[in-house]
């Protein structure tokens, strides 16, 4: 090591694009993961964990090129084995799915068939670090491997649904829209569109959010001037081509048997993805899950490229504002579908699954514009105050007698000298209240009890008139500790 | 990429040293920590969760070599900056206490002070992968920054106990033992040991499980010759400086209050370890601790050339099978103490800090050796059979009532032909009822529930006789499907 090196010291610093997580945002996320998770487990879905790492190899996709992987994982070679050749190159996992098709295939006798899996943790992207976007993230996936049943599907949408309930997006506050990819295949077909131009006209319908149906229409056959004045080529369809496409973007009636009769009217009675829809309507039906809170919606467009049959999408439909105080629908929260090569590049075997994925950093964020997350700073402990050193363990005993109870509390262990620092400390700790007992206090057998949020109340404006029935600080017999701490607690919630 | 290489196939395998996590496994696992996060948050500790990934710069010890830094951790080199020089080399974190010093070190001026948080999740490491030894594993910490008071070790291991008993672990089947590096410092000084040879005292006496107190005293003085034939060389003692280390090594009473007495006798009065010991325990009696649940025990030598100052080490007390059918104590599952440097690489500056970590594997082994998790299979869901594959609405039904009601419960979802099958997929999905209604009950009204948990007790060898009161299989009014499950699921439980 180079003397320069070693005596500069050490950048404390978390790693470009990366981010640590503190407190509620811990404990909330894990809460409403428990929440989902006690859904999936209610539905028959197991949990699994897969290691962080994979082979390269076996994550596929991003096989090794010349030098190192780079694209979009974070990977390195491991040491070379003695007497062998290289070795392999690892990988952190990217999403849920590629671990999830190794654990099917490397498993695959001893796993029941179907196989329902739930997985929740952080996956890795090596991409560009940027605002508000980081490499690592959380992912709640569940998945069915092994049937082509509607039944999965519908199934998998009734417990998306159930499980944004849970996690606090109340009904109304979400619909889940469902969709299939055959519906808009028989459409081309149809309309005599070559195969070859299917994923160009995926991309321009992709884009139906931002510049609307004409703008679509512009893109699906001439060609279309875009804000800056540059011309986007067109994908060259008739206009009579176009219209089936634009017609089945907007194919969604009052209910779901109009649509059905709509899509049936566009691609005939046979295409296989109407009649998956139709099969997923009436199964959802059969589960009493209304169509106020699951949809067949053929203007989901998102993951129609991705996926081979039917796909899904979670949006939240009420307003925030967003960063430039604009009011905006929150939008997506989850998505996905059904795909069948998910263990074929294993065995050589098609196996279907289907399956979704919630984006959970999304559904935070949902719940804190809500409000039911992170407002309530009434969690911080009670902060039992050092007034003599030598007094240290009458100290730990409140905290301990409090905690039994079931109470948040701690003692403050930073250098008691200095009074204001200890309640400095409560108030950074949003300790609702503070025990304080001197020398004087003790020989009475009495302790202070200082009201912290009444103090943060009053610092904040609020009048003594409306607190006068609440002191800022009473004086209670030692031995009521514990009661009088919990009716404080309970009027300051 | 070589065409040889397009056409193999995948291999499905996990990475060497590492592994998957099914079902209970995941779920035993964050039952477990969420109830020991409940102890370590009553106690006023934060949650923190650190990005896996850290700069190799801040992780300390592992600095980049020539190549590649692979001294234990797996570690790679961001892509080159354009127009700068090269990227950082980036790692897996190996453990808590390295991102706690960054992060303390990073948000000094945010984080209330003394900082108490504890930490769950992976870690990983770069070694050799073995029997039973995985390259990822789970930690569990508790630490206190920035107070140098004996109140925040005691707090520490009372809290540790607490966690234990939470974690399943009964009072009497395990005990915290609690030491000080800075005793065995006073010993070694008075028996006139050089500074430079307390390490391999350290060495030397770390060996005492193995090798017992007479094995010591060979390594301390002139050697030892090992099972092997081959001769250790000895440390170099005297007799009368192997003595007192000894006599340290033995000095545990049978109260705090003996102990404490020899190991005055032993250093003086003024030794600052003993002050803390006795400090500690009297805290820890001011807040109820006993001694079944902690003690002062010298005999605690694991951490000591780690830690600065008081050492923590969790024992379980009851005895398990080792792998070979033989009687052993279980031994230790957590481990801590008190370190001075954590910040200070980042800050020069001398933060004063102490903690706790959990071996959670370890834990989980313990609890499934006292059949208090993985004997219960009756966690598996309730299966609706298949009999008509044109009434699937109707099992879907049957399935979403029951888990309206709590109860779990999946359809069948492969394919229906084969009864046989489905019953098969029953029995590996544990499950405890099997519903059954083909279209005769459909017109009857009724549905068919069969015992799964009783078939597989006759097919065990349980005798008829035994169960003469509990039908195998009883035909249930549809409509009486919830009730009836709920009764039955309760009889089995």
């Amino acid at each position: 090591m180079a003397a320069s090196k070693g005596t500069r010291r050490p950048r404390a610093e978390t790693p470009k694009g990366f981010r640590d997580w503190f407190g509620a945002e811990v404990t909330e996320r894990a809460a409403m993961l428990a929440r989902i998770a006690e859904v999936y487990h209610r539905y028959g879905f197991d949990a699994l964990e897969t290691s962080a790492v994979e082979t390269v190899e076996a994550l596929g996709k991003f096989l090794p090129d010349v030098d190192r992987p780079n694209a979009g994982v974070f990977a390195w070679q491991e040491e070379e084995v003695p007497g062998g050749g290289s070795g392999d190159w690892l990988a952190l996992r990217y999403d849920m799915t590629a671990p999830l098709a190794r654990v099917a295939a490397q498993y695959r006798n001893d796993l029941p068939a179907p196989y329902r899996r739930y997985a929740m943790g952080p996956v890795w992207r090596n991409e560009k670090p940027g605002p508000g976007r980081f490499r690592q993230f959380t992912q709640c996936d569940a998945d069915t491997v092994g049937s082509a049943s509607p039944a999965a599907d519908a199934e998998i949408v009734a417990m998306l649904a159930e499980a944004l309930e849970a996690a606090g997006i109340p009904r109304g506050d979400y619909v889940v829209r469902v969709n299939d990819r055959r519906v808009l295949n028989g459409v081309l077909a149809r309309a005599g569109v070559a195969p070859g131009a299917a994923a160009d006209v995926l991309r321009s319908i992709d884009k139906v959010d931002k510049i609307g149906v004409e703008g679509v229409r512009e893109l699906l056959t001439t060609g279309r001037r875009d804000a800056s004045g540059a011309m986007i080529d067109g994908v060259g369809l008739r206009p009579d081509q176009a219209a089936p496409v634009l017609a089945f973007l907007g194919a969604r009636g009052a209910t779901n048997d109009e649509t059905l009769a709509s899509l049936r009217t566009a691609v005939g009675d046979d295409n296989e993805g109407v009649t998956a829809l139709a099969a997923i309507a009436g199964l959802l039906a059969a589960m009493g899950m209304d169509e106020d809170r699951i949809i067949i919606d053929p203007s989901v467009v998102r993951g129609l490229g991705y996926y081979t049959g039917p796909v899904f999408e979670a949006e939240l439909t009420f307003e925030i504002l967003d960063d430039r105080g604009r009011r905006r629908q929150f939008g997506s929260v989850a998505g996905g579908g059904r795909y069948d090569d998910l263990v074929e590049r294993f065995t050589g075997q098609k196996v279907p699954a289907t399956g979704v994925s919630i984006g959970v950093d999304r559904l935070l964020s949902a719940l804190a514009a809500k409000g039911r997350i992170g407002q309530d700073q009434a969690t911080g402990p009670v902060v039992v105050t050092v007034m003599d050193r030598e007094r240290m363990g009458d100290y730990l005993a409140m905290a301990q007698e409090l905690r039994a109870a079931g109470i948040r509390a701690e003692v403050y262990l930073g250098n008691p000298k200095n009074f204001g620092a200890q309640m400095k400390y409560a108030d950074r700790r949003h300790a609702p209240l503070a025990v304080i007992q001197g020398s004087d206090e003790a020989a009475r057998g009495v302790v202070q009890v200082k009201d912290l949020v009444l103090g943060a109340a009053l610092a904040a404006g609020a009048s003594l008139e409306e607190w006068k029935d609440r002191p800022a600080q009473v004086e209670i017999p030692r031995g009521e500790l514990v009661a009088r701490v919990r009716a404080l607690l309970g009027a300051a919630a």
